[in-house]
């Protein structure tokens, strides 16, 4: 199993103080990686971010949203993310991904090697990746694969 | 925990042999009540159910429907049911509720004290019933709860 | 441009007594071929169909549903249809098709040529067939159109 | 009835010179004012005037938005504006609304008395407003009445 890198942010939404994955072992973490002006992130998969959140026990599922943008950047400003999740009703803890230095890919998105937008990643208790998928997945899949990973022992 | 009353069958459908919740210990039930007239039913609760049956792995969870007819008895016949299923492409096993004696409730919805349809119910691996809920419930959290009743250990 | 046959019926709900396609002239008919247990039926063209009805002044447009029934007979039977009329609250005139001689195809449904259900046909206040399509429209279009046969003038 | 205001706009994207409603006289006009980062406007109404552009013939239908941005001003640029435009494959004219002088409120929705967005506006084909509508209306009525606009007689 890969141990999943941690985040690199520059800015946080809808929390007090930045997140570490680090801080998080003992729960599953649910990485969904978007963009504001990706369609199908809109449409989509944040809605069903927002869901997990809303159905699954802060104590045992963390949902953490990245803003990854690497496309559009002079439009997808932290400024306007903060309009859209605003617009958008997110309230769970969201981060703006850090700009890549010689790449238009930003440092974390790249460190997972992600390919576009919508990303989510399953990471399980103990700070493993357990899947990474680009696109929507289905909502029943999606609700058992994190229980599933809630129910696994963990010796932290 | 209610043990989960064993089904009134007559006739089934998409099964080469009558099955009983008896004969399914170690499996996860999905006991699906519809009747073929039922817009719920046919809109939403029917398709989640064979999103289900298609889901999960069938050494783990069973999805069983049972065609609860209680109102326009006249209507939704067992031939008429045939060619709705086809119609409709249901693959999961179906039955037919026995006709109740003196009422028109049939004597599964009876037994479990079913106020309508579609009524979910999900019996754990051991016969018990863990939930059962009149009306269409979120992908997410049905997904999420046939996961954690497959997680769980039995000794049969 | 085609005259609209007339209608060849042995039953009508949701209305008083039998209506012909010839005491509708001056108005513009909807006619709405559909099977209870034809999914893209229930799903899509029964509601638009409804909602023609409930948009479109009645003293200008008349929708008119025709049932008919080329396969499952035993199972669309006039009891059934009855009652899925009464469970899905189709509000509009509904006839029963007049079942073949010596086919599966009805006979109004035959007259007309339709390949399928569903099937919608608009007909001209001068009574001529203006368009006849298989399968659903979006609702954009077929408002529109509808919208152009009413605005049409008529010696009646 | 009211003449439709003459737009007050700064900038235009899809088309390569400014247009004024005056040049459009013997069209009917669909105006459809938004805000980028509105979700009744990126869900439903601009979904709906995509399609309004695509079915109607373009020499009868004039489809033309106007970014209104009353809120978030920092957040709903036009460079953003821009970006926007081309994830979410809008293809009709579109125009940047032109600032309040001391109010948040851009000048074209202030003398088209815009309650909020989605607007839709549609202006005949002499140039009269027929109707102004916040929020999103049903598919068959838009079509209809747009529809029997053009089916209107004009002496241009």
């Amino acid at each position: 199993m890969t141990p999943a890198p941690e985040l690199f942010t520059q800015q946080w939404f809808n929390v007090p103080a930045p997140i570490t994955l680090a801080s998080l072992r003992g729960k599953v973490v649910v990485l969904h990686a978007f963009q504001m002006l990706c369609p199908g992130c809109v449409k989509s998969a944040l809605p069903q971010a927002q869901r997990i959140a809303e159905i699954f026990a802060p104590d045992k599922v963390a949902v953490i949203g990245i803003h990854t943008v690497f496309e559009h950047h002079a439009a997808m400003t932290p400024v306007a993310l903060d309009a859209f999740l605003h617009e958008y009703r997110i309230s769970f803890p969201v981060a703006v991904d850090v700009p890549g230095e010689d790449s238009p890919i930003p440092q974390t998105m790249a460190a997972y090697g992600m390919q576009g937008t919508p990303t989510m990643v399953l990471i399980d208790r103990a700070g493993n990746i357990r899947r990474q998928t680009l696109g929507t997945e289905d909502d029943l899949r999606v609700g058992a694969d994190i229980a599933l990973l809630t129910a696994e022992s963990w010796n932290g």
